[in-house]
Parts: structure tokens; C-alpha cells; sequence
């Protein structure tokens, strides 16, 4: 897995940008003579999953283009607490200064496939997908998408533009179901997905009865409620669950025979994973 | 509490662009006339330290300069689980693009406002400053370190060249803690504060003697061993705790006697708080 | 329709700033005292489809923010030859400065619309979409695709993320139709499309057979063809053709039965359509 | 010929970025293999003139740093149907999603020569230059009037600072042609030249008494009044044509004496030269 | 005077955003509460010329868009000591933080205009214009000519792209003066003027035979020397002297008959003209 | 010395860029054929201290990546007139290109540095170190300060985020000193220091008294006011004296046991050092 260097350079030399200030790294620049060379490896502090390793590796080299990179382990890949999982030689300035940087894109990004990691294994064997949501943190929504996958599940929009979501204002506006579809399915061009939000199954049958639809994003719906849709979709379209879901709540839902289940919390609340530089020689 | 415009209009703007994509919100476009005009309130779905409340304001303001903007609760205020924090009026387009920005933003600064109120409520009577860190979200420092304040507690450096904090590798690099020391004080300014990490008593007493530095971060000590380093300091500069706290640890290590306690938690870890956005007739 | 203002202004405020160079409209400058006011109308000099109106008036706006500017005719109107499209009243110097900038918004733009307008004539009443493709001048696609639409078109993918589009190459690198389209399909998210390019019928018959896939593109087949793949795909998905078309060989396409003809032509090869700004008083 | 890369990388990256959007090439980061490579050709679908050649490159190596290319006609170059201009390897991916926006930069800049070279040929012999206009794509100027030179052109004004050219509007708010000339003459340095429009020959002799000016522009005069311009004018100024002006009408004009025929329909109404990439094996 | 705010607003924002960093002006956003409004005067400090007070306005309303402005004197007025040049009444913090650029701008400016001033005054009557060259600070450029005009001066070129300067290397590099000229003339069109440097005389003659140059740039030659020039030149084309210029050398090289002297002092050295704000109540 | 080029390539570029305008070079490039190569020298026309010799470098290597250049004195060195700072080997194009834009950097910052120099020999021996300001030019900040520091100097606070500088209008805002100063040290963290202005001794008495200040800035005071501070503050903070400073006054202001003597004019008046670019070969 990976991520093309021109979609992520620019967040990249922003964050470094950040951390550098007006006047640069003054502790190092201060005490670290330009020349010294360094050996250091960043080493997971706790078992999880890996995203974000080209990232931090890019960290390092737009500070010193010159520096060595190892990369041990790639993204997606489940990594042991104290396992190295990239090394860096070059110069110690370069690498003093990165550091942070580096960390906190591979910290936060590995902490968001770690969170989906443990969703996906909650519901193996159900074909159920975990998908993200648009409850992003601004401006890292593409590397957050990324680290989603990396921890094995699926993208919902990017955005608001690449697929519809119509929800209760939009058909509140629109004067009901029929009219919200069909206005929509007006506006946009044959390669753009149509999903609708509905709350209860009347509002499922209205839709279905519509048609035009691809998937249909089922709010906050009890297991018995998801499997009376299910029987009512007959694999006719995607059925999306969504709500803030336990663990013990999303297998039930699971194996309800919905397609997709969403959650906000994997991209908006997942903890940091812990990784650390360990300086060598 | 507030925020200069200049300095957070950029990133709001690059967020609705973010979400926006090319096509713009092609939903709300395709089906909501472009007059319809809408009313709203973001309202906490639960209880916490509120913080980017102007953030969110902005993201409408952005997209209809001519919105109707009510900012009922502001930064800093404790709010209730169904309180209404904000009412916008405005074209309904306006408002349903850009409310996921809106929210993003204000769940995760609430959720590090309200993180940090926990730790500050655990070190109350104590005199101890609960401070941040670096490991804030890449490209967001400026809101976060700002969220960390409207949770009750203090900046620590915003970045690489507005303090100097010399580490581990820059001792070692430098020879010694003096020679580090004196490096430092020759290669900045007046107006510059020097805090050093010291792993053991050993090297703060080192630094005691060799003078010229304005804090010390003692990393991973014990509560007995903070309690010794205050005695030997005796006032003389600042002492700083750091390592991962728990609260019944970080309780016990307040009351030491140091004087600021950091967290990287608050920012890296804090979990969002729930905003929602209720449409009104 | 229009577009939000948030998405095309800095496009605006670049194109003024090309124009602008680094000394700006040198000879208005030395010409026409600051205070002197004029009134213009933006007149079509041809008959034609209009598209940019907005456009073009945010490039008055920018130059001067109390600028009284009126559309007369919005976009997707059908303009005749003499009719005045929008009043301007302001600052002559912002108005002679922001002339040509306008202008070239605006004759582009409506040039474009007015070429899909044309195709969309030809298959007038065979339920027949036209569609645009990604051969649009760079950097101002989001505009291009807007004037497609102005023009009765609907848009393809507005990038290589929105949709997934699976050329020959695609196959052969996959080892073949099945493989591609489940590697494809294992990639993306359920509110992602599917469209495979195929060469011949055969390929076509495979694509059938594997299923999961939106939509095929039937490049540069003849009518026979073309009927044939409506027979074998019997509604189950969407057919696109493609290729050089003349309005003859348009209309005969169109009436085979298939549900969309992309075309590049609208976009990369439109001519402008003629405005010019007359001064009044 | 050939333009500087510090002027053409940020449009070429932005194209680039405007076309992968946010999650990229997801077709063939889904299909192809990072590691593997790919070779193939940029061939001339059609006859006509080159330019872009190195704009269509860079696309390519700023997706891939490490990619092969062989130019094999450089900008400026006549080029018959099927003729290879440009080899290129390297991997996969990088070709094919750079693919569209080196095409779309090669066919509109070759359109742009193509066209520029048929009126040059339409008026050789006869000492006459064609020239552009500022009726360019907005924010592609740069790259437009460079393809005027590959095509045998000379470039007009690059925007509004770095000539005068006084128009009706400024002769009228001026009140006169003598008036206009002085204040533009004032405001300007020693190395900037001054061209005035007139409409009848009335004008040109009041331009000519006045003197102070470098070029005259005759608008929409008939062979015959430019045939006396010329007489007039004796070779003390520049005389510039321009004008809708078909074939047969603008070698006509070119005949009579005048130095420079204008067209603004060689940047804004040439059709793209048709140009595909081919792969090979 | 002045300069359109499309120009100078990216300059001054950026020069704000320099000076509020990422925390923003922590010194009043402690001290001073937000309500606070206060009343403020520019005063000149010394005599001088002015110009940037348009720019200095721009810096408070960029903090402040409700700010109260009142320009007493405009660019281009000449100034005493203690005159009031600008008052602003708006909040105090808006004030106060945009105090140090406004007046950075301003001392700058004009310095330049003052130095300009001087150089225009020495060759009062002569007919001779000073004009400034490309020796200005990076990034400022556009200010600095401007600064160059409100003083008096006229404008050399704004870049390499807006006139030919041909210089001694590009003569070497084309194996003689008429070579050199005859590639410049072939390469641009009829709106850019031509100039040359010449060393001697000798030179001098081989242009005026060459001919196709617009203007001469005679360095560091003797009054002696620049009189022969003009006695060769016949005013035929401009004659610009230009070398370190000591103002007793200047008056008698402008008594010599040339046209323009030329001076990189007046951007490049001159010293600020205070200026300070002063509150009020 | 040296400073990063993450932090330096931005703004070399936009020179670069600036002096390009839109159509780059084009005498050079009309005169010297695309291969011709070049050998070129920057040599210094008077004597003076050396500071910018990378930034004039990266000019080169941004318009030629292939560029030999070899450094031959770095920043902080005094250079004698008519002596070889640096020479480039490379395309003639690129260096003639560069040229102006190397040399306005360099000459700038050299004449900043030797300015700051002579206050440094000034006051040598009585252990003042001489301080930079705020008034520096707009965008240009870092790279001055880095140049007060080649010069020997200081630095003051980089902006209005870095430190607190408590003035007279915070004094008055606040209703006393004391407030001011609590208000100032509740607001920031534990890493900012505080310096506050005071214009008498009764001032620096009540400071004295509150305490919590890091440093005092002595306004305008009398060398006889001085050496009563000094006897005042006891060393307890760190004593600025600022004002209109000639040579001689400086002495003696240096003389009083003051620690910080800071001075404007280094940055916003130093006349620029003159440097060429010599041709060879």
C-alpha cells in the first residue's frame, strides 16, 4: 500500500513548515554541529496496526535528501510492541528536526487502522464491510481515508462532491422521497452513486419502490429492524448501517445480512498508536 | 476567548474546499433550491469543555456571507448534553454544505478542551499547570494548542524555534550537559527560554550547577524522585513532569511539588465530543 | 444554475492577476483619473448558449467590491446575437481592467456550452445523454464540466479518483477482463462506479458474464455493433460510446438504443462563442 | 525552443493534482502492481505543428522522478499522422495516471501552433507578422503565447503592464487622441511602448501630429484604408491589422503594406491536434 | 496615487502573517480585552516624501475590517516632521498588532520616495529623468517601483520578461553588437523596446549603424564622454547613464544632454523615514 | 551559519519568479543558445561582512539543478574588497538568469550583517550584545535576523507570538503595571519570557517590585538614567536600552552595564553591500 508522493508532499512540508517557525530547529541548530551524522529507528511502543510509514520516511528526507531510509515493515502490516519498523541514517540536524513531524503522521495514522482493524475483526466471517465517514480531521481527510484501508476497511465519500448522500433535509426540501431521488438522479452523470438515508422501513419501501438508488444508509436501526430490511432489499442494493455501535452491538448488526457498517468514531476518536526514534551510536 | 480571523481563515477555507472536492456538494446542489432558505443550532449531544465555536461560525460565514450567526455558548464554557451551543439562518444550501466542516472542527477541539479539564480538575489546589506537547495533529497546532487553553491549561512550545528544550541526543551530540547548556545560551536571544530533560538526579544537579536554563523536564520520575528534584531545585527553575499519567498517578505527581505536568494525550488521544446539527422548521 | 462562489473565485483572482502582471493596467492607470464612473453591458455577438455569466461578473467584483453589476441572463439561457447579457456600473478603471478577463471567461465557457447544446440537438428525443470527458484544458476543469452542463450534457468522471474507468492497458497488466474488474471491485468503496472500456464484443460478452461492474465504454464501434451490445446487455448496465463523431454518425449512434455518447470534442475543440463589451455613456 | 521549468512545474503540478483529486488514480492503484513498468510513445494522430513537447514530458516525471524519456521532436516541428514525438518508461502507474493531463497540455498547445502556422503561411512573402492577443485561457497565457511562437508567430502584449495600448475608451475619457497619448507617455518609463487604436484614418492622422507612439492598431479597416494607413504613415510606426479575418481576407491585407495582422482566434477557438499515447509491450 | 488592492493584499497579509506567527500577538491578547476600542495617529517622525500610506491602511483593515481610516495625506505628498499622516479608530487589538507592519511598510516606502525625491531635485531643469533599476528588495518589487514613482522617478523595467536589456555577456555570448541585436529584434515581438549597454564609444557607433535599438545604457562613462554620446545619437534613440552617482556627478552628467539617469541606490540603500503611531485618549 | 532549505527555497523561488515575470528572460533567451555554458565569479566590490551566500547559491541551483557551484567564504565572514565569494559553473542561460536575484539577496543581507558588525565592535568588550528589532522588511524576516547573527548580533523576538513585550498602551490598557504584568504572565505558558518598557526609574521600580518580568527595555534613557537602572535591577533581569543610537552614544550606552543594546536601523537602513557577478572565459 501506498500513497503518491505528489498528493502527500504538500501536507508533509506544511507540518514540517509548522514545526520549523520563522527560525528552525534552535536547539539543534544551536548545539548540533552541521556535519554530525546520525543512525536512529523508529520502533513501535505497543502492538498494532502500521500506516503511515511513507509518510514519516518523507518527513525525514524533505529536511536531508541525502538521508538513508529503511523501511522494515509497510503499511498495513501488524507490527509487536518494540518491533523497528523503518531506520534513518543521515545528517543529526535533519533527523533531530523531523522527528516530531514524522511521529505524529505515523502515530495518528496508525492509530486509525488500528481502530479499524479491531472493527473488521469484530465482524469477520460476516462479509460485512467496516467503512469510514466524513468525520475526518480537517485537511488529512486523504491520509485518513488511506489509513482506513490500510486497516482494512473501506472508504465512504471522499467528499461531497464524488457520490450523492441524500438525507432527511434534502428530502424534507425536496417534498419527499420520489422528488429527492429523482432530482438527483437529474443532476448527476451515469458514473455517480446514489445513496439515501432513511430512518425507519417505510421510508426503505418508499425507496425501493422509487428505484434509482445504488445504497441505502440505515440510521441508527435496531438488529430486527436491519433484518426485515435486509428481507425487503433482497440484494437489490447496498445496505448501509450506521449509529454509534459497541462492540457487542456491531456483531449483532453484522450478522443482521447487511452489507456495509460505518463508523465515525475510527477516524474522529481512535487513540494515537504509540511509536517512538531510538537513537543508535 | 477568540482567535485572530487572519490566522484561522485559511484553514477552514482549505477544509470546506477539502470536502467541497471539484464539483462541490452535488446533492445539496441537485435537489435544494438555490433560495431556500434554512434554520439551525448545533447542539451538544454531550457534556464537556466547548472550544472552536468561532471555527465553526466561520465555515458557514465562508460560504454565505450573509448568514445569520448566533453564538449562544463561547471557548472556555462548560456545556450541557443537549445544550444549544450556535443558531445559523441562512440559504439552506449554504448551511447544509458546509456542516460536516462546522462539526469536525468543533468536536475535535471540544474533545481536547474537555480532556484537558479532566486533568486539570485532578491537579485542582495543587498549583500545578497542566501543559501540552508537540504531538498535536499535523497542520492544526495553532487551533489545538488554542483548544488546550479553553480546557484550562497551558501552551508548552508551539514549535521547534520559539524555545529551546535540549534532549538526550543533543547532550550526547554536545559532549555533556554543560557544554549543551552553554551552546544554547550563545545561539539565542534574550527573549528565548531554555528548558533541558534530565533522566536522573545526577544530571540535574549537573544542570543546577551549571546555571543559564529556565526549566527542567524530568522524564518518567517516580513521585519520590520528583519530590527530591524539588528540594534540590528549591525554586530556582521551573520543573516539569512528563511521561504517560494516569489520573491517579498524575494526582499523586502533583502534589510532588513541581510545577507543570504535560500530557501528549490531550492532543493526540483526546476523543471528539459530539456536536450535531438540528434543523429547525 | 451556478456554482459556489467559494469554488471559482481563486480561479478568477489568478486569471485578473495573470492579466494584472506585477504593474497592472498601465495604461487605464495613466489614462483615467481614479474617481471617474462608466456603465457597460456585456453584448452577445453571436447566437449561442451562455455559460460564465457568473464568472464573469466576479471579475468586475474582485477588481471593485461596490461595482452594481445585473444579470440579465443566467447560465443555460439561449442567447441571440445582439443581446445584452449583464450591466455593469462602477469605477472605470476596474471595469477597462477587468474587461478581458471577463470576456475570456465568458466566450470560452458559452462556447463550450453551445457545442454540447449542438449534440444535444442531434439526439434530440432517443434518450440520449451527452457526455463530456476528462479532455479538458487544465486547470479549469471544475468550470468546463459546469459549461458541459449548461449546455444539456451531463459530466463523466471530473478526475481518476471519482469513478473507476478500466482501459486496455488495465486488462492487459491484470491478465484479463475478470481479473481487472474483481481487483477493481476489491479496491473501492460501495459508493464507487465501475466502467470498463471494451474493444469488441467479446470483451464485451466477458464483462457481462463476470457482472459487478456500472457501465461500458464502446469505443469507436459502428451502429451494428453498437445494437448488438444493447441486445446482449439487456439494460443490466449502462453503455457508453465513444470515438470521433460527426452529427450524421451522432444521430445514427444515438438510435441504437445505447444510453450515453461522450464526446471531447465539447471541451477540447469548442470555438468561443463572441461577447463584447460595449460602453454606454 | 523551450520554457524555463521554474514557469511551467506549477501548472503542470496543479494540472496533475486537478486530475488525481483526492484519493488518486484509484483504477490503477486497484489493478496494476506498484513495481511494474511500462513503455510507451506519444504518437501524432494528426499532422501539424509541435508545442508542449516538454510540458507533456514534465507530467511524467513529476509523477515519476526516475522515468525514461526520449523527446524526438522538439517544440516547433512539423509533425506528420503517426509520428512518435516522445518515448517514455518507467512504471505503470505514473505513465498512465499521467497519461490525460500530458495530452491535454500537447494537443491544445499543438492546436495553438497548428493554427498559428496555417495564417503564417497564408501571408508569407509578404513581410507581415501575425501576432496573438490577450484573448487567452485564463491562467494558461504563459504556455498559449509560446505555442504562438512555435507556430511562427510573435507574441502581443503578455497582459496589461508591459505595453500601452489605448483604446476608444481611454481616447473618450481623455477627451482626445492628443490628450491620451500625453498622459500614457507621462506615466510610463523609457522602455515600455505605446500602441493606439484608431477607427478611421481621421484618427490615424491626429495619432500621427501627436507622434509619441510606437504602434498603431487599425481596427476592422478595409484593404483599402490600410493600404493608405500605410502611405501615411511612412514607416514612422508599426501598423497592426486586425479583425475577424478569413484566408482570403488576410492575405489581402497582408498585401498592403502593413506590418503585423492580429488574430485572437489562434488561442481561443483552434481546435486541440490530436495526439494518444501507445504502449508498447 | 495608488495601487489596486488586488496587488498589495497577498504582500500585506503575508507580511501580517509573518509578524502574528502561529499564536498571534500574545502580549495584547493577554493585556487588553477585546471590546477595548482605541484611537491612534502615523505621524512623520521626519520630513520626507510619502508613500505607502494606502498599504499601511491596508494592514490595520486586514486585522480589522470595521476599522474607522482617515488618509490625511496621499503618496506622492511631501511631509514635515510632526505631520499627522493617517488616524485609525478601531479595537485596540487590531490596532496594536497591526502597528508594527503598517509602519514597516511605510518607513520603507517612503525612504524610497525620499531618496528618489533627492535625486529628481538635483537634476531639476535639466529635462533629465531618474529612473530606478532591478536592484530592489526580493518580493517587493511592485512596491518599490511604485515607491520610485510617488517620489519623482520614472520606471526601468519591471523584469527580464518586459523589455531587452542586452548586456557586455550576451554581446560576448553573440560574437558582436550587431548579432546580439539582431537575435533580441528576431525574438519578441513589436511591443517590447530594445536597449543596450555599451562600454565606449566605439560600441555606441556600432549600434547607432546597426540600428533597431530603442535606448542605450552607457555605463559609468565621464560627462565628456556622455556628450560625445549625445552628440552621436542625434536623438535618434534614449540615452541612459547609470554608475555610482555622487550628487555634484550627478547635476553635471544630467547637464550633459542625456535622457534618463539611472539609479539602484534609491531602492537598494536608501534609509527608512520614520514614522510612528502615536495614541490617543 | 546556515540555514535550512526547507525554510529558504520559498522564498528564493517567488524572487526568481518575481524577476521572470511571465515570459522569463527574453534577452537571454533570444541572444544565448539553450547549451552555451558559462563560468561566472561573485566577488565582492567593497569590504564588508558576509551573510546570504547560500541563498544566492540556491537562485542558481533553482533555474539550473546541474549547476557547479563552489562556496568559498560561508555566511559570518569579513570579506575584503575585489575578493571571490563564490563561482558557478553552469548553463549561461540559468546564471544570467539568476544573477540579479543572487545578488539583491546577498547584497541585502551583507549590508545588514557588516551594519550589525560595526555596532558589535562598537561595543566590544563590555560584554553588551547588540539586538536586532522588529522592524525588519515585510516576508523578509528570517532571513534578516539570520543576517544580525552573521553580523554578531542577537536576536530579538522573531514576532508577536515568540515573547511578551508589555508597552506603554499595554500599561495604560491594563490600569498599572503590575496588572499588565500579571495579566501577561496568566496568559502564556512557562516557556515565554516577558520583557516590559519603561520610560522612568519610578517604572522600572514598581516591575522591580512585582517581578515576573525576564527582561526591561530602557526607552530613550540617559547613560547617567542607565547606570542607575543597572544599580537597580542588581542583575535580578536582563536591562535592553533602545533608542536613535549614534557611534558615540553607543559607547558610552554600553559602558552603563546594560545588557542589551537593540538597534532598528541594522535592518530597516543598513545600506546594501555591493557584490558583481565577474564573467570568465
Amino acid at each position: 500500500m501506498s500513497l503518491s508522493r505528489i498528493l502527500i508532499e504538500p501536507v508533509v512540508r506544511e507540518a514540517l513548515l509548522e514545526d520549523l517557525g520563522r527560525a528552525g530547529d534552535i536547539t539543534t541548530d544551536a548545539i548540533i554541529p552541521a556535519g554530525t551524522r546520525m543512525s536512529a529507528a523508529i520502533v513501535a511502543r505497543k502492538a498494532g496496526r502500521l500506516a503511515g510509514i511513507d509518510v514519516a520516511a518523507l518527513a525525514f528526507e524533505l529536511l536531508d535528501p541525502a538521508v538513508g531510509i529503511d523501511v522494515l515493515r509497510t503499511d498495513g502490516a501488524d507490527v509487536a510492541a518494540g518491533e523497528t519498523v523503518l531506520t534513518v541514517d543521515g545528517t543529526a540536524r535533519a533527523i533531530l528536526s523531523a522527528e516530531r513531524t514524522a511521529l505524529n503522521f505515523l502515530c495518528r495514522l496508525s492509530g486509525i487502522a488500528t481502530a479499524t482493524r479491531t472493527l473488521v475483526e469484530i465482524v469477520h466471517g460476516t462479509g460485512v464491510a467496516i467503512a469510514c465517514t466524513r468525520k475526518t480531521t480537517p485537511n488529512l481527510r486523504v491520509l485518513e481515508k488511506y489509513a482506513v484501508r490500510a486497516g482494512g476497511g473501506k472508504n465512504h465519500r471522499f467528499g461531497l462532491d464524488d457520490a450523492v448522500l441524500i438525507k432527511d433535509n434534502h428530502i424534507a426540501a425536496a417534498g419527499g422521497v420520489r422528488v429527492a431521488i429523482e432530482r438527483a438522479r437529474a443532476g448527476v452523470g451515469h458514473l455517480v452513486k446514489i445513496e439515501i438515508e432513511v430512518d425507519d422501513l417505510a421510508q426503505l419501501r418508499e425507496v425501493l419502490e422509487t428505484g434509482g438508488v445504488d445504497a441505502v444508509l440505515l440510521d441508527n436501526m435496531s438488529p430486527a429492524q436491519l433484518r426485515e430490511a435486509v428481507g425487503m432489499a433482497k440484494g437489490r442494493l447496498v445496505l448501509e448501517a450506521s449509529g454509534s455501535l459497541t462492540p457487542e452491538k456491531l456483531r449483532e448488526i453484522a450478522e443482521t445480512g447487511i452489507d456495509v457498517a460505518s463508523s465515525g468514531w475510527i477516524t474522529h476518536s481512535a487513540p494515537a498508536l504509540d511509536f517512538g526514534l531510538d537513537f543508535r551510536s
